[in-house]
């Protein structure tokens, strides 16, 4: 194994009802005023914004609403949410949603401490040295966000999708109740799965060192995500199923499955974010689309990992099969595998092509991914 | 699943070398003075306690030695412990050395902020309120003490081996060189291969829920060990398999195998803390005795368990063959799996079963384990 740094200080509340303790755990870290954040009013039609507005008064916390944020969250709204926490002087920030208002959330709590604008921080102008506490009650499991220090997101007028990552944007407390997530749609499913596979096939294909513990924890997720999405899709009141699939997608990005790996990228979802901001598709859907073409150009790179995945996530004998194997399966659930699937002809390829070297950089990746190695990669997903 | 807190703030240095950042992560924590514990004069030998005095030095970090702390840690010498850090004000705790230093390092971090006797905290009559930050630098793998918040001591005037568990008891930085491991020798190697096992399957079997992804993880972990043990046996020097079983021995039981399992219980360590209690046998080799003996006690309560347990880790179909797999490979590296191996006669039993009784009161499973059944247990291993 390579050496590492393992450090994840986020508390995860997990199970039902665990939302009510959202107030005393605001109140464990003496948060007195708290700007809550989330996106459709969906929380407040379920019941869900008054359980939380009611166990934060029940502490004397006060809270200041922003609503609104949509999935793969704009720099404009962040600028937003950090005028508003400045202007109420709020002492914590909350997120009651998906990892688009988390990231949007993390974003916002380091953009309040930060003088400058908030993007300097995603192009690295400038580094995250703080940030507002910030917690988090999760209503979908997908990015992994509740578990880790990163954040997505977009910047609307230049359509770049960038991330930030630094140790102050752990959540200190992060609720995660499956129940809240069985209202989620059939689509949302199946890109929250193919989201949580993508997390663990990036490091495991990609890194130049990929020890066995690691590799055999990446495969305990990914069959454990296979199949609680089949029991899902057959019976969405299924909370087994739910909870385990949530509990995979926190540990899919949280450092453990990569942790003792080395040399490893994130190629594939360099390429997604490009899809994303020039059209606006569900990060989980761009990602079914690029992950079995990518695999098909990268296979013969590190052809005995692939053929490892085959024979332990698919029980199939080669790594071709295997790649297959993972497109069939998505075919199946219902997630897109083509780009016209999402609307994109061979005629967008070159743009989005344009618009990945700045990702590729930013993942230090350049080298690698030139322009024709992505458009290869692209035209696999024709 | 069931609901679970998730909740571990210890930060492993994980590698080569990593020891010399003992002294800048001292630092950080803005300490000025460490009770440096150790065990044998070794570290000395070895050139680790240079490194180590030299990283503190560099910060200008004072350091207090007490070493000659032994194997199953007697309380003894963590009341010792305890008057010399108040003698010298120290403000934290190094542990250099394998578990029992560190459980120890434990027990005197918790006792010198406690006004009474420390052994109150052991027994229940005193909670851990807070407890001096405690640092680690391992050289042993096997308890999993470096990422959790447990200790368990001796006390040498009442052969009692009792355990402390509280949040203050995280250690704030845990440094795991798997290269200062390579020294140990092939008993304390099989005996610590047969500890992580231990770890893994008290909950895999006895938990009354345990969910298809914590019982992945657990086979995965128990994989690496018997196949990183095996290696080590052949090479001592190979340190992919140094690594890679050392770090699985920190995941063992750091929490991640048994969130979301319930209803679980440490029959096998009630067990064996009475065996090292009596006759000071290593806890792992106490284990490998009491594992299998247990499993074919228990079996019959949790068959499916047992058949996933049979089939996943040792290929074999029926449960009854995975017990005795098991005991097989215990054999096989030359840790002990019957009593007259560690010198207990017939004739101990019934003392070993009398000190059980506290422990299965203190691990509260004082109903299920009866003398009789403990009884059964300890023949099941003659």
């Amino acid at each position: 194994m390579e050496n590492f740094t393992f450090f994840n200080p986020t508390k995860i509340e997990f199970g039902t009802g665990k939302e009510q303790l959202i107030g005393p755990h605001l109140a464990e870290h003496s948060i007195r005023k708290v700007l809550l954040c989330y996106g459709s009013e969906r929380i407040k039609r379920e019941g869900l914004f008054d359980v939380v507005s009611q166990s934060l008064a029940g502490k004397g916390i006060e809270l200041v609403e922003f609503g609104g944020i949509v999935s793969n969250p704009v720099l404009s709204k962040v600028r937003e949410g950090i005028a508003l926490a400045r202007a109420h002087q709020v002492d914590a920030i909350l997120s009651v949603g998906g990892g688009s208002v988390l990231d949007s959330v993390k974003a916002i709590a380091a953009g309040v401490l930060y003088d400058g604008d908030v993007w300097d921080l995603f192009v690295g102008k400038a580094r995250v040295e703080s940030a507002l506490p910030l917690f988090a009650i999760l209503t979908l499991a997908a990015t992994g966000s509740e578990m880790n220090p990163s954040a997505v997101v977009t910047n609307d007028e230049t359509q770049e999708k960038f991330f930030i990552s630094a140790a102050p944007l752990f959540p200190k407390v992060s609720i995660v109740n499956p129940a809240l997530m069985q209202g989620v749609s059939r689509d949302y499913l199946v890109y929250s799965a193919s989201d949580v596979i993508a997390h663990l096939i990036e490091s495991y294909f990609t890194a130049t060192v990929h020890p066995t513990l690691p590799s055999r924890l990446v495969e305990s997720l990914i069959n454990t995500v296979i199949e609680t999405t089949e029991a899902l899709l057959a019976d969405p009141a299924d909370y087994d199923a739910r909870s385990q699939f949530a509990w995979a997608a926190t540990l899919a990005l949280n450092g453990l499955t990569y942790s003792g790996a080395a040399g490893f990228s994130y190629p594939n979802h360099a390429i997604e974010h490009s899809l994303s901001a020039l059209f606006n598709v569900p990060h989980g859907a761009g990602l079914s689309v690029v992950v079995p073409a990518w695999m098909k150009w990268f296979r013969e790179r590190n052809p005995a990992q692939f053929e490892r995945f085959a024979r332990n996530v698919f029980g199939v004998e080669s790594g071709e099969q295997g790649i297959a194997a993972l497109q069939a399966w998505y075919d199946k659930i219902g997630t897109p595998t083509c780009l016209s699937q999402l609307g994109i002809k061979e005629t967008d390829l070159a743009a989005i092509v344009e618009n990945v070297q700045k990702n590729v950089r930013i993942f230090g990746i350049a080298e690698t991914y030139t322009p024709d190695v992505v458009m290869a990669v692209l035209k696999n997903a024709l």
